[in-house]
Formats: C-alpha cells, structure tokens, sequence
C-alpha cells in the first residue's frame, strides 16, 4: 500500500501543523509505504518571492525530518523536482469537466477571503490530482477540507481510465481523519496562520512562552473555580500532557484558588518538553544541511522511479508515445 | 530573431492549412531562426483517441516536410517531447488572473458551439504561452483569431518579468497576418473541419476532382455573361494560377458561352499541377518513416538545448531551484 501526502511549505510550522499534519504522517510511515513531498508548486499560488519559497521549502524539509520521518521508510521529495507533474495535469485537464473544478470550495472559499484569483488556485486540484495520481498512490489522507479534492482526484483517474482503458490510473482511497485533533489557536479560534493565532512547533523559549501566556482565558478571579468545558488552556495541555496531568489541571480548575497564569505556565512547560527533541533534532539538521539536501535529492530518485512508469504508462494510452 | 509556430495535428491536412498556416512557415525559415511544434498536448483538448492522435502527429510531421519545411534551417520538433512545457504554464497560471482566460474568445467561441467546456480547453492560452516564452521567441506569426492569445502570453511575460525580475521572459511579439488569402471552403464559407466544406492538400485524383466539381457556384445558364465577384472557383483559381491565368478566366466568364463545369475542370488542373511536388514529397516521405522520425527527434534535441536555458533561468528566479 503506497500512501502519499503533500504538505506547503507557507513558513515556520506551527503545533496545529503539527498534529495535523506532521504527527499523522510520522505515524503513517510503519503502515505503508510513504510518499511525503513538499509542494513547492502549490506553494507559489498564494506566494511570489523566491527567497521565501526556498528558506520555506529548506525549512520543511528539516521539520519534517525533525519531526520523526525516517527517510529510510519515508519517500522525502520536492514536488518540483519531478516537473512531469505537470504534465499529468494537462492530461487530466483534457478531461476535467470546467464545473468540477468551478464548484471546489477551497478556491471559492480563497476567492471570497480576498485572496485574488489566479489560475493556478483555480486548477490546484487538478495537479493535486496529479501529485497523487503519479505515484500509483493507494491511500491518501486528508482532512474535510480536503475532501472534496480527493474527490476531483477519484473522478478524473476513473474518467481517463474509461476513455482510455482501465488501469491506466490507480484509483486511491481517501483517509478522511475524522479524529484529528482540533488544535484551538491562542484566541480559541481553529489555529491558522491566517487568523494570526498560532504557537510555533520550534522556537526561543521567551517568545514561545509570551505567546502560550496570551491564550485566551476568561476573567474569572483567582480564588474562584474556573470553567473547563472550553477553556483554551486545557484543550492545548491536552495535547502535551497524559491523563492524569490533564485530569489534575482539570480538578485544579475546579477547586479555585490559582490564576489563569499558573496554568498557562503548565501548559508552556508541558509543550517545552514535549517538543524537546524535535528542537534538539532540528538544531542538529540545521548544522547539517548536506544531510538534508542529500535525503532529497535521494527521496527524488525514488520518487522518479515510480512517475516514470506511471506517465510511460499514461502517455502510452492517451497517444503521446 | 527566433520564429515560433505551433501546428495542431487535427487530422489530413485541407488547403486552407496550407495557405494559412503552412506556406507562411516555409516563407518564414529563411527570415530567421524557426521553430515549429507539433502540437499534440493542444489537440488532446478537442480528441481522445489514441491511435488517431499518433497518426495525426506522424502525417503533420510528413505535410511539414512534403511542403518545403527544411530541416536544416527550421527546427521542427513534437510538443510533447519537450513536456517542460507543462511546468512553465503551472508556472505563468500562478501570475495569470483568472479574467484573462475568461475573457478569451476562442475559449468562449468554442463552449457556444458546443464542444463541452473541459479545463483544458479554458487553460489553453496559459499552455500557449507557455510554448512561446519556453523558446525565448521573439515573433510568432498568427492569425487574427489567435492575436488575443498573443496578447495573453505578452501579459504573462510582463507579469512573470515585473515580479521576478526583468529579463526572465522574453516578451515576444505578434506578427498578425492581414494579408492572408482567405481560403473560400466548397460552399463559399473560410474552408475549415468544422464546416465540412475542406480540399484536402493531398488525396486521390479521382476524389479531389469530385471534390472540385462540387465548388458552390450559381445557376447561370452556359450561354450567358457569369458574375466574377464572389465566385469561389475564381478565388480558389487565384491560389494557384498566375495573374494572366485568372484575367483569361475572369474573361471568359464574363464573356459567356462556357459553363462551370469547365472552369471548375480548370480549377482542379490547376490544383493538380501546383501541388505535384507536394504529393511526390509525401509518397516518397511515406515510403520512408525511419527519416522523418530522426528529423523529429533531431528537433527535440535542438529544441530541449533552448528549453532547458529558459526553465533553469525561470526556476531560478521563482525560487524553484
């Protein structure tokens, strides 16, 4: 079973990436064999400097590494590096009907949020669609938001497959992860860059513990007992924390008698050590770029030997060899 | 200066598409460095037969040569033997503003006529650009009903150069063809497929003549004066004939007392004659696959040696590589 995953490299991750993405895919690579890359070309719908798509791109790679995926079951490439991609896209262009791609929520929900449409937001799905097609992937998870994505995916391999014999496309599954962690941002909002209300998997212990100290709390006085049932603090210790830790906090909470700054105090030391080895991992990458440079340039190698069958293959049926 | 066409290969070639697009491509190798494409990533947007696109690309390839193309001076090559071309117009679609395409007539034209809006189709001048600007061109020659595509492409060159650095596209220009002959179809209409109306370049002597003898003329009886203007067998006449030729014509038909039939006769020997290098090329070119292939692959290579500069050159400056 082959399973793949795209993640963008926008910037420095933050935890809800973390447990949404990153934990899921360091999981996953015992149960299959994994493809991870790293989207540089959907990166450049919503980004247009060239220094930042690098440092991002560098920068994921050495997350996704400090994180725990272990190139030696891991697939680690850059999307860009196999550019045939793109030429997948145009043959599942040739057969995407206009409104499967005018009816993804996804751009119309970019398109309504003011981001300015450009073409390539609007096909993302299509290459999307490419980037798991070409790697004959089995499996593909995602969350809700990328539901529908997969579907587009689904539809195209079985509309090629039809007009030009079947098996040309693999035909992948959907893990739609339900049970994913919903990891609030610091204003109780879903955490997203956009929102501005992130805590970063990786950073200076004084600026990280600024931002865990203004997660947001109600203003109740500190000798009285405090809500639990949506307080920000304990969903977040919930991630770092085991069960008796969380259900202490949560009787603390109960009691009275400490502040709001007692427990964000946990909750930051509880996320210091819990990210501790990913920190010392990435200083140790960070030291060590040849190191990284060569798990991609290996992970593309690989990565090639699979989308060159899969496009001889294609091109075969559709006429183009 | 680098001249750059691209042909589809939409099946057996009429004369319509040699005058407009053939003969101009021959002229146009001794004015400068030409490239000319076969273009088979485009015609997958309106077919889906495998085998009649390989055939299309071999006989375009074989119709190239036939009227006069040289390979030593013009480098003629398959479009989707440099695939590259793909990653360049993911790369122009991230600068492309979605009412660019929109707004495109051929796009429009084409839905309104009923051939099912697939994302091909709509992505078409973003690809088109792509197969401009992949060779640095300088002109492309075209007709009027590409000239908004051109634009499109000078747009997405000016985009790509303003925010990624002057120089990183060459902004081509339009070379728009007003003095085409437009070519009358059997019934009077511009000779096109979709009209059902086409002579084709090469064919059956038998089959042609039939073809001819069915030129859209009036019912003036063989006795009487005929009308010169708008007479479609005086058009297609002056295609072939010299100028004393046509005024012996012209004469004859306002002098009455011979039939369309006659003049018709003279419009197929005419034909016949003005194309029998044509037909001798292609039999000959027929009987030898082996050269027209290596004439293809020889492109490719000339070809990849220009695409690859211009890729590394974009890539590098969109933060690719």
């Amino acid at each position: 079973m082959r399973i793949l995953t795209g993640l963008q490299p926008s910037g420095k991750l933050h935890i809800g990436n973390y447990f949404g993405g990153m934990q899921p895919a360091v999981q996953l690579q015992d149960q299959g064999e994994a493809f991870y890359f790293l989207a540089d070309y959907h990166a450049m719908t919503s980004m247009s400097d060239a220094q930042t798509l690098r440092e991002n791109i560098q920068n994921l790679a050495i997350d996704f590494l400090a994180c725990g995926l272990d190139p030696q079951k891991a697939t680690i490439f850059r999307q860009s590096d196999i550019p045939e991609v793109n030429e997948l896209a145009w043959i599942l262009s040739t057969v995407c009907p206009m409104g499967l791609l005018e009816r993804c929520h996804a751009y119309k929900d970019k398109v309504a949020k003011g981001i300015s449409a450009n073409h390539a937001l609007f096909a993302y799905p299509a290459l999307m669609a490419a980037d798991i097609l070409l790697y004959d992937a089995n499996l593909v998870p995602v969350g809700k938001d990328q539901k529908q994505h997969l579907e587009v995916t689904r539809d195209l391999a079985q509309k090629i497959n039809e007009k030009f014999g079947e098996g040309t496309l693999t035909i992948p599954d959907a893990q739609i992860r339900e049970d994913f962690a919903v990891v609030p941002g610091t204003d109780g909002q879903k955490m997203s860059k956009s929102y501005d209300n992130t805590i970063p998997l990786t950073g200076g212990k004084k600026a990280v513990r600024k931002t865990i100290m203004r997660v947001l709390t109600d203003s109740t006085p500190v000798e009285d007992p405090k809500p639990t049932e949506g307080s920000n603090v304990i969903a977040l210790y919930k991630l770092f924390a085991d069960e008796s830790a969380v259900n202490q906090m949560i009787a603390e909470h109960e009691a009275g008698g400490l502040g709001y700054g007692h427990f964000k105090q946990q909750l930051f030391d509880a996320y210091w050590e819990y990210f501790s080895e990913v920190r010392e991992k990435r200083e140790e990458l960070e030291n060590n770029l040849d190191y990284v440079n060569s798990v991609i340039a290996t992970g593309a190698e690989r990565a090639r030997t699979e989308s060159t069958k899969v496009l001889d293959r294609v091109r075969k049926a559709v006429g183009l060899r």
